[in-house]
C-alpha cells in the first residue's frame, strides 16, 4: 500500500506488493522491486553531481526504516534491511542481506559484499572495500583520508568474517583481514592478520582469536564465531561456512 | 491541539491537553498522559516481534521533540524530555524525569532509573541497569556482547549518581558504581569503585573524585556533585540528597 | 519554489528565489535570504527558552539538507551548506561558507568564522570559538564542563586552519593552535602549539606538521594543507593565503 500523504515521481520503477509510508519522498531515478516496504519519511533517489542519472536499485524483499535517505547511483542485492535515519550516498554497490543500523552513514562510492551487518551510527568512508559475512558495531569510522584535508583517497578493506567493536577508528587505506576481532576503542593504524585480536590506541596484536572463550559456560572457542553463531543466516550460507571451515581446518 | 496533518490511530488512548505536531504518526498500542506535548515528525508506537502488542506508555507532562521514535512496549515516568531525533525501542522501562538528548539510542529491554540524564548521541545497549539521578555524556557507548557477534548478552551497570564523561565505552557486564566518575575517552574494562575517577584506554583508578576541585574559584570539590549542582531537581529532591549524604558522611 | 505540504509563518521573512521542500516547518522568527534551497522534513526558527525572540538569519545562496533541525537566535553568514539532519541550537553566530555534515549537532552559544568544515557527526559544545577555515571530522566532540555536570563551562578556542581527525575529543577549555594537526581518535586535554601535530590518549605532540609527506608520490609536505587543497575555495581567498603565508614563511 503506498500512503496517500507519499511524494511518489512517475517516472520512479515500482514493483508490486510494495509499502510506501505516510510523508516518504521516492524521486525519479528509482527501482524498488516487489515486496519491499519502505517507512515513512523517507527519501528514496536524491540526486546529486555524483549520481549521474543512475537510479538507485532497491532490490526484492528489502525493508527501509522511517526517517532514511538514500541517494540516486546506488544499488543493493535482495533483503536489504535499515534501521532509521540512514543515510546512504551515490555509488555504493551492495550485496544481498546488508543490514545497516539505525544513523549509520554510508559515504558512497564503496564496495559491501554479501550478508554485512552493520550496528547503529556506523559511519563508512569512500572507497571502502567490505568483504563478506563481515560485522562492524556501532560509532566505527572506516577513514580515508591520510592527510586530511587532501585530494588523497586510500579506502579502508575489511575481509570476510571480520569483526570491529564499538567505537573503534580505522585509518585510511588499512587492511583488516579475515576474521579478525578488533576491541573495542581501538585505533588501528597498520594491517592485521588473519585470526587475530587486535586492541588498544594505537592497537596492537593481543592473541590469536581462538584464544577468546565463550562466556557461556561451554569452555567453546569465541572465534571463528561462525562455530556458535548463526542466526538470521540461512541454512545454505551456514553448511557453506562449515564446508570452507573443514578446508581451513579452522 | 493537535495538527490537521498528524495520522493518528483511532485506538491511541490520549489524555487531555496533549498537543500533537505536524506530520507525527501515533500507532494504536500508545498511551500518553495529559499535558504531554509531541513535536513533529515523530512515530510513536512502532510495533515489532519484541513488543508483545504492550503499549508504549508516557505519561504526564512529557515533551517528545521532533523527529522520534518510539517503539511499542516501553513505558516511561512522567516529565520524559527528549532531544530531537531519538530512537527508543521496545521494554525500556524508565522511572520519573528521564531526559534523553537529541540523536540517542535507547535499544530498549534495559532498566533507567529516576532522573536519569543522557546528553546527545548515548548509545544505551540492551540489558543495561541504570540507576537514578545518572549522568552520560554525549557518544557514549554500553556494550553488551562481550565476544560479538554472539548470543551472549551481559548488560552494563551504572549506578546512583555515577558520571560518564564524553566518548568512553563500557564494556559488556562491567558495574560503574555509584558516585564514580568515568572521564571523557575511557575505554571502562573492569568494575570500579564508588567516590573514584577513572580514565584512559583502558580505563584506569586516578584518585578518589573529592580530589577534584571546582573550576569557579572556591576551592570546594566538584565530586559529589549534588553539593553544588541542583538545576532542573526539585527541592524535595535536593534535600533528600542532603540527607543521605550527611548519613554517608561523603 | 514552495511545496504545497510545507507549514510556512506567515511572519516568516522569505526572499526571492527560495526553494522550501515537502513537509518542511518554517517558524516565525525566521528570515531567509534570496537563492536558498531548503529540503524537505526540516524545522527553521524553533523557539526556546534562550531564543530571545531573536530570529534565525539564513543568507543567500545557502542550502539546508532534508530533516535538518534549527533553532530561532542564530546567524550565518552567505553559502551555508549542510548535510541531512543537523541540529543547529540557538545562539549561534556563524561567518559565511560554513559547511555541517551529516548529523552535525551545534550545541548553539558559539561563534564559528568563514569558511569552515564540519563533517559528519560533529558535535559542537556551548561556548566553542571556532576561527577560520578549520576542519573537524567526523565524530569529533568539542566538550565544555570541566567536571560535569557543574555550572562552569570552558568552550573549546580552534584556532585558524587548525585540522582535528575523527573520533578525537577536545576537553574543555583547551585551545587548538592554528594549523595544528590533532590526529584520529585522540583525547586532547592541554593547549597545543601551532604547526605541530598531537596523536594518542592524552594526546602528546609527535612531530611538526610538516614533517607529514604527501600519500600522492610528490614528496611534497601534507602540510600546512592550503598548499595542495584549495576545492571549494574561490581564486581570490586561496591569494590571500598564499600572501599571507609567504609573509609567515610557512
Amino acid at each position: 500500500m503506498i500512503h496517500p500523504s507519499a511524494v511518489i515521481s512517475e517516472k520512479a520503477i515500482i514493483g508490486d506488493n510494495v509499502d510506501i509510508g505516510p510523508f516518504t519522498i521516492i524521486y525519479e531515478n528509482v527501482e524498488i522491486h516487489s515486496g519491499t516496504k519502505i517507512e515513512g519519511y523517507c527519501e528514496i533517489g536524491v540526486e546529486n553531481n555524483f549520481s549521474e542519472g543512475q537510479p538507485v536499485v532497491i532490490r526484492e524483499g528489502s525493508h527501509i526504516r522511517s526517517h532514511s535517505v538514500f541517494y540516486a547511483g546506488s544499488e543493493f542485492g535482495e533483503k536489504l534491511v535499515t534501521g532509521h535515519r540512514v543515510t546512504v550516498r551515490e555509488k555504493t554497490v551492495a550485496g544481498s542481506n546488508l543490514q545497516i543500523g539505525t544513523l549509520s552513514d554510508i559515504e558512497g562510492h564503496c564496495q559491501i559484499g554479501d550478508y554485512v551487518r552493520f550496528h547503529s551510527n556506523v559511519h563508512i568512508g569512500q572507497k571502502s572495500k567490505i568483504g563478506n559475512f563481515v560485522w562492524i558495531f556501532p560509532y566505527v569510522v572506516l577513514t580515508n583520508d591520510p592527510h586530511p584535508p587532501s585530494n588523497v583517497s586510500m579506502g579502508v578493506v575489511v575481509e570476510d568474517f571480520a569483526v570491529i567493536a564499538t567505537m573503534s577508528v580505522v585509518l585510511p587505506g588499512v587492511r583488516v583481514a579475515s576474521h579478525c576481532l578488533i576491541g573495542a576503542h581501538a585505533l588501528v593504524a597498520k594491517d592485521t592478520e588473519s585470526h587475530k585480536v587486535y586492541v588498544g590506541n594505537p592497537a596492537k596484536f593481543v592473541c590469536p582469536t581462538n584464544k577468546i572463550k565463550l562466556q557461556d559456560g561451554s569452555g567453546q572457542s569465541a572465534y571463528p564465531w561462525i562455530h556458535h553463531f548463526t542466526r538470521g543466516y540461512p541454512k545454505s550460507v551456514v553448511e557453506q561456512w562449515f564446508d570452507e571451515a573443514d578446508k581451513d581446518k579452522v
